[in-house]
Formats: structure tokens, sequence, C-alpha cells
């Protein structure tokens, strides 16, 4: 496959710790809820699911919010629970509830039945991705993505959402041999998973911990971060066209172990709301970009408080690197999310201002 | 008021940084649905409210728990929202769901209409309390408690629990100087309800930050941390019987923030189960006493399970200290409050675990 050229690679400038003239900036879930167009392709779709697995639909959405904002990079219009769906969970997404999966992993024999699934039940993402990246034609790079093993692994035991973990964590620490093997099934489904995404198209790669946060000191790196680290270990690092693909780990609530992800093999960390960018750029700006780490609350308030906290959290990371060579690096997001009750006109206004306030002279 | 001497100290003993004979533990809920004597009572009781207002059914339901379990500390049971029901804002508790407030404080007439609640209405809790303190007859001490000046607004705000707290961050980023004004009235209130408590008879006291950590880095300092210290510098330092009162502040998802914990005029932190008691320790173990921090889950597992990971928390704080004088020590507790589906017999295994593994020659 050969695709354009692109016109804007600040964003993976920025995943490289190269020098950009200014913070790059894209933000989770940014084809969504909160856009009218997206809610009116959705109604066309006809269900969630609808959307996500129609090529046209995907291409459509995920281009939708940069024809709105100055956004340095799209992201893959998908769900992070694609892979178990495809080992025969049954997703399903019912109306103002969240993921669904109709035959949830809870014994020791539903343990043994999972296998990395046939990649040709995923075609549909892989497709999309190669038709938003021609869509795209090179204006900014494409991101694909995946849940992190753990992160499946919740939901595939207690076959949604969950308040307390419940379920997952008394198999985790109960049968430990149990969840061992969901994870390493799922680590190797979503490392064939994302390379395949790559093969595709794909100019960089997420991994989303949604849930690492919620596990003990001492669990979380047994039990996400080890198989964080066997996905990331799998990974091609180079796309169709030749070109360096970097990865991004997000771990929500990760923060307690910034000390610990520094040592993935990984270009770039996503961090949420809690954490001190200067604090984290002390600690790891030395060996990875930072990504992050706007609450999307801020999104509430008028344009000048958005300004304000803009300016905060750009002065909080300090002035990144310059001139040739590497060094420490930001690129701008929200900490988790962007909320489905987002004004757009508020995140024109959060756009505008990261330009304006971290434009650097040439 | 006069009240009988304490049988067992150790818990006061670890809160003042003094050696005790074993790591001292008590739960935070202890009190509460797990156990089927309590479910018996609030039964009887009709309803939450119902139970918490009573001084008879109070008493009853907080001796429950050291009934059964060789525990070394009683807590109030009473509710984090008394404070703002006193203050007008209509509590209840539909079956099933959580708190709701009937008026949430959603705008500047709402604001403007906040006071610090006249005591008197709160009499049922300091009664519950002098209530407890005589029924426990030296057994154990008691811990009185409040939600924190920014936990309370969570629920004043959003008129119960919420996802993502965008009413009251909404209010926070583009309304600050309402945000202020209530949570300075939230201090005071809570600072007066503990005093309150502390010249009933409670004999240490606790603020609970449950939603402390769903803020970003810099606004929780700002929004609930400087309201915590604002509590501390106005509660009583001794009971009305000359014994000093220990303070205890648990943030939930507070891990980022102990540095700047660590600086609280208090005795005690309360960590949640992400944090590493050991590095905790490091940072703050030479001022504060550590309280916590199991993953409640863990009680779910079969007792070998628990044994396990009682070991392996007791192993991450460390030797606490021994011999005359101060030094760092852990009192041993979950890093939240105990889910309703816990087995009792799992209690049992986790309290002797605890005392077994932490047993130091005299």
């Amino acid at each position: 496959m050969t695709f354009a050229p692109l016109a804007n690679d600040t964003f993976l400038r920025a995943c490289r710790r190269q020098a950009t003239p200014y913070t790059p900036m894209w933000l989770m879930r940014q084809a969504g809820r909160y856009l009218p167009e997206y809610r009116a392709t959705r109604a066309k779709a006809g269900s969630f699911m609808g959307l996500a697995t129609n090529v046209d639909y995907a291409t459509e959405v995920t281009l939708q919010p940069l024809d709105r904002y100055a956004l340095d990079a799209a992201i893959l219009f998908s769900d992070i629970l694609t892979v178990p769906d495809a080992m025969g969970l049954g997703l399903s997404f019912a109306l103002g509830e969240g993921p669904k999966f109709a035959t949830p992993v809870r014994d020791e024999a539903a343990v043994a039945a999972l296998a990395v699934p046939d990649m040709d039940k995923l075609r549909y993402v892989f497709d999309a991705v190669t038709s938003i990246r021609r869509a795209l034609n090179g204006r900014v790079p494409l991101i694909g993505f995946s849940g992190s093993p753990w992160t499946l692994a919740c939901y595939m035991v207690e076959g949604g959402g969950s308040d307390d973990y419940r379920l997952v964590k008394s198999m985790l620490y109960g049968r430990p041999d149990l969840m061992h093997r969901m994870l390493a099934i799922n680590a190797d489904a979503v490392a064939a998973y994302l390379n395949a995404q790559i093969d595709a198209g794909a100019q960089a790669v997420m991994v989303f911990d949604s849930w690492g946060g919620v596990l003990a000191d001492g669990i979380f790196q047994q039990f996400s971060l080890a198989y964080t680290a066997r996905v990331l270990a799998q990974l091609k690092r180079r796309g169709s066209d030749g070109a360096d693909v970097p990865r991004i780990v997000f771990t929500k609530g990760g923060g307690p172990w910034l000390q610990e992800m520094k040592a993935l093999d990984c270009e770039v960390l996503g961090l949420d709301w809690t954490v001190n960018l200067g604090q984290a750029r002390a600690l790891v700006g030395d060996s990875k970009a930072l990504q992050g780490n706007l609450d999307p609350n801020v999104l509430f308030a008028p344009p000048a408080a958005i300004d304000t906290e803009v300016q905060r959290l750009l002065a909080s990371f300090g002035t990144p690197h310059t001139g040739a060579g590497t060094g420490p690096t930001h690129i701008f997001n929200l900490g988790h999310g962007i909320s489905q009750h987002t004004p757009p006109e508020h995140v024109q206004a959060l756009v505008e201002a990261v330009r304006r306030h971290s434009a650097r002279p040439a």
C-alpha cells in the first residue's frame, strides 16, 4: 500500500521526542457523541456496532473532528472491546447503558475455551484503518488502538462495566492461574490485532489500560503492566510504508507506578489528570514523550477558564525540547475521554488556547 | 463525663507512633451490610436514616463487629452526609441506590443560603458517640468521623453519587468563587461537628476525603487539601477526659499527593490500595502513622489467598517501630470500605492473619 505523504507530522515528531513549532494535540474520544454530526451518522448506522463495523461510517466519524478543529492526529473510530467480541463473547451496546457481553468468562471451563481469535473476524477494523488513512490523505497521522490485556479481562469477566470489579478481582485473587492464562491470551490477541492495524496503515498505536488503576500496588505490576509489556514486545516497529510506529501506553490511575512504567518498551506514556506533568517529566521525560492530561470537566467551564487551565498545564510541563536531536516533549490531550456533554465550541476554545500558548519561535 | 479506662490501647498507641505488640487493625465500614446481625437491626430500624438517627440502634450496630472479631478500634456508625443534611439539603437513601439530596446546591443563590448548621440538629450523632463509648466500656477506643469539605461538596452539588463529577467540577472551574465559599462553610461545619464528637467521647477522629482523588493535580491542593487543613486547624487536641485525640486523614486516590499530605497537621494518613506502603513510609513515615491498605476485594478469595496478601502487605510496610519513643507505625485496614458481599468468615481469616503475622516478641 502507498499513502500520501504527511502534511502535519508534529504529533509523530513529538512521539519521537523531536522538537515541534507548537505542542501537538488530539483528544481521546475526539470522534464522539458531543458532535452533532457524529450523532447524525450514528443515527444512520442504527447502532454503535453498526457504526463501528461499517467502513464508510467509521471513516466518516473519524474525520469529523478534524474538519472542525486543528487537531494533529486522527484516531481510529472503534471500541476497545472488539477483540473479546471476536473471541465469541457477544458484544452489544444497550441504549444508554455501557457495553455488555452475552457470555462472560467466569469459570475454568470458560477460560480454557479462550483463544487468540482469527484476525479475519476483525477485518472490518483493518479495512477501516486503510480507508481512514486514504481519506486523511496525509493531513495528520492515524493512531490505531486496543484495550490492554487487563482492561479487556475486566470486561470479559464482569460482563460489562463495574463499580467494584468484584468478579474479576475474585478470580485474580482466588484463581490467579486462570487470570494469568486469560491475560496471556489477551496479550497475544492484542499484539496480533495492533500489528494488523499497523499493516493496514496505522502510524502509531495506543494501548488503553483504562482499568489498570483499580488494581492494588504489586498486583498492577503482575497482572496489568507485565501483560502490556508482553504486547509491546510483539509489536511491529515499522509500518507498511517503512516508517517507525510510535507506541503509546495510557493507564488511567497509573500515576503511582510511573517509575515502573518508565521501563516499558514504548515511546509515549499517557497520563491522567491526577499526575503533575512536571514531576512526571522529571521522572520519565528523559526516556518517553508524555501525553495528557487536562481534566475533561474543564471543558464545561467558560473559554476564559479553559484558557487559564491550558496555561497552567503547559507551564507544569515546562518548555519542551527545541532544536536538533531528542529531548522531553509533550503531546496535549485530555486525561480521559471527552464527555458526551461537552459543548463543541468549548473544544474550539481549547484547541486555540493550546496552539496560542504553546507556539514557539521558529 | 467519665468513661472506663481503656483495656486495649494498641490503636491509639500506633496513632501516636508508639510501639505495639502487634499491628492494630480495624476495617472501614466494619459495621455494615456484610453482617447478618447488622441487616437484622437495619430491618428493625426500617430505613438507613432510621438506623443512623436512633442512638440505641447506632450503638448496637457499632458494637456488632467487635463481638465477632478481635478488632482494635470501633468507629461510630453514621454517614458522611449528616452535616449537609443538617444544612437543610434533605438527605435520603432510596433502596438499592445511594444517598440523595432533595435540594442540591447548584447556583449562586443556593450557595449564598448555605451556613454552618446548628449543631443541635446533629445531637443524635453526639448522643450516639456517648452511648457507644459507654457501651464499649473501655474495650477499644472509639473513632468519630466526617466527610471532608470537598467530598461533602461533591454530594451537595451532584445531589448524590456521580460517575464523572460533571456538575461539581463545572462549578469548580466555572465559578471557583462559589466553590471556595461552599468549601469554607463545609470546613467550619465539619470542624464544629468533629469537635462536638470529641466532646461527646470520641477518642480519635477521621476525615474521609472519599472523592479527593477525582481532582486534577493542582486543583486537589486548592479545593480539597486546603480545606481539610482548615478543618484540622480548628480541631480540639484533647477529649473531655484530657487524652490526646489523634486525627486521621484518608484521601481515596490521594497517592499522587502524599508529599503534600505529609505537611498536614494530623497524626495518621489513611492510604488506598494503589499506594506502596514501603514507599509511603519512606516519604512520610518519619512524621505520620500510616493506615491501610488492603484491597477489599481480597476478601472474596479463599483464606489461604487472604493470608498471602496480608503477609505481602505487612512486608511492604516492613518492621514497625519497637521500644521506647516514637517511630514508624502501621495500622492495618482496608484501602476502602468493606463490600456488602464479603463473607463474614473471610473477615475472621483476615483478622487472624494480621494478628498472627504481625505479632512481635515482647
